[in-house]
């Protein structure tokens, strides 16, 4: 593999060499550099995580880091993202992190470059780092994927993220339920629709999705009532399984998908994905650098 | 300490370390470096100088930094401030250099975090480290502060900048006065008020604020009018005391608050504080991740 | 030379040192490094290409770039530019490549600073690294310019970056003519104005100018009309001399000065030129961080 596009490409021995590179990281075992190596971050949509844990990956390897946003830059002049992309390339450029609205682009795009490129989040669509780390997550609590419950909730139907977790949980073994709303619900897929009430009770991993407020026009349901029937309250939260744990990509929406006090109790490993995300991304850009993906 | 939000917090000690530190970086003799450390400066309001400042101070140390601005960072989704810099700590920020447009609110936002918060402004209200290059400055041109005269001139009421050099001015031994138009005097204060025709001839310092022509909607002067009325003219400067030095925070409204060919005359040490600033910063920075202020 | 303002200031010996370095540069013959220095990128109007180009020039060179635009800055609040250029010496920066839009200001700005300024575009002005970038590109294909007949194509009465190449060619002895519209002709200056169909038959360098869509108000030919009358379409290409190249400043408009498909054809040397923009810009800071132009 020479870009990260989408969850799809990831394959059973992709995640094991990726997780066991992320572990050595955090254990420091590995010291791995790549001075001399320029990366561009070019992010169209706004991002503080997603941005500044690519750059504290990159840095950490010691590459070099090209800022590209799309007001400053050429792009304003009209210019197509694969001009730019070629641009980069000719000045140097090895590795492009790049979010931008538009989905089922990047594969063209990324034809015919001698760059390697990431999808850091291709509007609705993929978004495979973030996939990952929730994985990595996961995999740092419990011994198997095999049988273990995870209950994704909140926006099924706009989140390719979430369907891409779906599909990539359920070929390790998992089992996987939903919880939505019935507007956010997507028959086309085949995993089981619980409440959150159920949800709470049998999943060992809840993944919360955030509401997406700046991308839907129209609301069905007011903040203040997301929680109480589609939320987790800190009533629903008393009734989860002994041992489960807590996931939410951030930022969060305190109050509406998840309760103000719960962002940081016992069960959530929300700052922990925080955490886990720089060390899978110094894993996946080692490895895609190497050629070894 | 291990953060700095207020001038209240630095004691005669701290001020006698960091100007040491600061005087043995510049003279070259401090080796410190803190490669693999991760900053972020995020500056909410704008700001050249500060921000190159902190950002010079910071590299010279080997610091990476990464850049959060308001404009395209997740507080454009509604994330608050405290869950940012919690995001910040998540992957590996230690320091964090901090322009926001709130004042009072730097205490609770820091609370239970584990980086260090270095106030660079917040709103109307403190900015220590200008605070502290004044005072170093001023400690670069005399023996002691001790009987020192020193002059504040401008808008005195809306800038706790001043009063707080005020305030420490004040402990250290110096006489401190104000000159200042009737609307920006704050009676409260337990300094003498004095006519800038005045405090041209009694002053060891004097200390320039800016006129914030983007804060006030409604000037009470004209431009023109300030110069002549409370502003340091040609006419005034030729009256000072020998020996006495001009100070501004800058960026200087020339012709405003003085006049334009007094920017760089002999008395004038806007740019030495400027270079001073950044030695400064690079003590406290130190001193704040050695845990030793 | 402390500073590189204008293609006027460059002369056969200045070209010839900068083009040796630029060789060893690529050839990987030239170890040299600039740790500790300090350079301020100001672009005060839209740039990819230059801004990241000469990013990594710099980077590659270890110097740490402060990064300055109109929006965030201080410029924002009234001040001058050349108060920001003495604030930015007073904090260590030695170097500044600036772009900003107004003509003829430059040499009033670099007076009186202890800092060298690269001029990286002043407006519908000169943008000199540019012009050296495509003389080196020449130069990497011809091993003369004695008797080298290269036209330029596009609007010649706006862009003095096409009117100073013209210069330094004609000086360096080649043939110059101008292809363009009679409304972006320039009748004051000496060259011959030829048209597209035969420009493509007698020059060895085809210098494409960019249709400034953005500067000029009122369109006088139809984008669609712009290519067959006066851009390098497949079939005027087709005719093209052996050996001849093409070059273009970029970004492309594709399918206005030159048919999308030519953008990498053969002759074409665009991303070259990118590629040695890296270079040739490397070889300008080194040796003015030398003292050596």
């Amino acid at each position: 593999m020479q870009h990260l596009l989408s969850m799809n490409e990831v394959t059973h021995s992709h995640l094991n060499s990726i997780f066991t590179r992320a572990n050595e990281i955090k254990d420091g075992t590995v010291d791995w550099a790549a001075k001399g190596t320029f990366a561009a971050n070019i992010f169209l949509e706004a991002s503080t995580r997603t941005k500044n844990s690519f750059y504290i990956a990159e840095r950490r390897l010691g590459i070099d880091v090209v800022d590209v946003n799309g007001s400053d830059s050429s792009l304003t002049k009209g210019e197509s993202l694969k001009d730019t992309l070629k641009a980069l390339e000719s000045i140097g450029v090895q590795l492009v992190v790049l979010r931008q609205p538009e989905q089922g682009v990047l594969q063209d795009l990324s034809e015919g470059l001698n760059l390697s490129i990431i999808n850091a989040g291709d509007g609705t669509g993929e978004h495979p780092t973030q996939s990952l780390l929730d994985l990595y997550t996961i995999s740092q609590e419990f011994s198997s994927f095999k049988d273990l419950h995870v209950t994704i909730a909140g926006d099924i139907k706009h989140s390719r993220v979430a369907r891409s977790n779906a599909h990539a949980l359920k070929k390790l073994g998992a089992k996987v339920s939903f919880a939505a709303p019935v507007e956010w619900q997507d028959e086309s897929l085949s995993s089981e629709y619980i409440s959150m009430d159920e949800a709470v009770e049998v999943s060992d991993v809840l993944m919360l999705l955030r509401v997406q407020c700046e991308r839907h026009e129209e609301q069905h349901v007011s903040n203040k009532d997301y929680l109480s029937l589609y939320g987790l309250t800190v009533e629903r939260e008393a009734r989860m399984k002994r041992g489960s744990i807590i996931l939410h990509p951030a930022p969060v929406n305190r109050g509406i998908e998840i309760d103000d006090v719960l962002v940081e109790c016992e069960r959530s490993r929300i700052f922990d994905q925080m955490s886990n995300g720089v060390a899978v991304r110094m894993a996946i850009i080692q490895k895609l650098l190497e050629g070894d993906l």
